[in-house]
């Protein structure tokens, strides 16, 4: 992810696009990529779901990508870990979500 | 990731959630905490975005992780390797996005 | 509608909102909304959705008037007749996915 | 708006399209919908998005109209009247968001 993080600055730079880049900006892009994402997935049923024909797995997987350079991109103009990020929120949902009372269902925690 | 992708296989194992987790629910999920994330800018000037206040960059920190989370999920799902795709969509858009051409402009592509 | 305008115009007057709500702020609301509204889906099978339990569909009901109220909002800000471009957009509709052609099928139309 | 949703079931119909028209795909195409519309706008700065180019301009407004399309069929599947609740939307928020209190002010309203 470093290596990641230091390409997307040299990508930016050399574009001057830093000026497009700030905080807001970037969760835009972020939360609209995630949308270009979920498209591929709209009107397929679950189990369709599992199985994309060929094509689409690629235009998913480059998706996913541009998800992952936002994020990456996000989280380095606001200091963010985040892998250490997500490893503690994986411990806070650990208690949120205590797996003997949650188990097999998806209700809102409110409503437990 | 390889770590967070075990962690997350094990926290679904533990609460019998895989029958939740098709690709369809998880790209819903993951638009769903971009958004999340999203909101947290909505009525932020872009300066102001840069400048948050403690307690809302804990609140987005919280939110990115989310949104790793269920790209890493995803991801495992539909056996995609992240980091590398991520790597091979920056060197598409490097030719996409000519330094010459679009310097200090965000045009769309067909633009050009 | 144009009732719905005039009283969003009158509730943003007297919270002096204006200067929050440009175009590009409305936007973003308005899809941190319809994601909002979509979080209710988010776990459910496609036939689940079908019959939301009684507390639910109070909540759905009222994202969607969320959704609704910024898109009216928007609309207003950027004087687009929203009833007249939805008339006309059904009519582009019409051409662009023949009903002979692509009955019982959602692909995308690149595909056809 | 009760003209549009019959044109939508019309369209529907001829296509077979009520197959895929579930509520939990309709709110998924509403929010796929809605990030595109934001997509127009992502780069711009806030008073850039008040003045956008003609040619945007259609493109926007045929985005707010799909916004409003799905918004209308997920109504029609969900049994909702949008106008009357757009209105109910709008008493509840003048209570959760008192004129006297928030004046100028977009903080959360948890926070006050």
């Amino acid at each position: 992810m470093i290596d990641l993080r230091d390409k997307l600055r040299e990508f930016a730079a050399q574009r001057d696009w830093d000026q497009f880049h700030t905080p807001k900006n970037l969760a835009t892009a972020l939360s609209v990529e995630a949308a270009e994402l979920l498209e591929h997935f709209q009107w397929l049923t679950a189990e369709q779901s599992t199985r994309l024909p060929p094509d689409q797995q690629e235009k998913v997987r480059d998706e996913m990508a541009d998800v992952l350079l936002y994020l990456i991109r996000l989280a380095d103009k606001l200091d963010v870990d985040l892998l250490d990020a997500a490893s503690k929120k994986i411990a806070k949902n650990a208690i949120k979500y205590p797996a003997g009372l949650v188990r097999g269902s998806m209700k809102k925690y409110s409503d437990y």
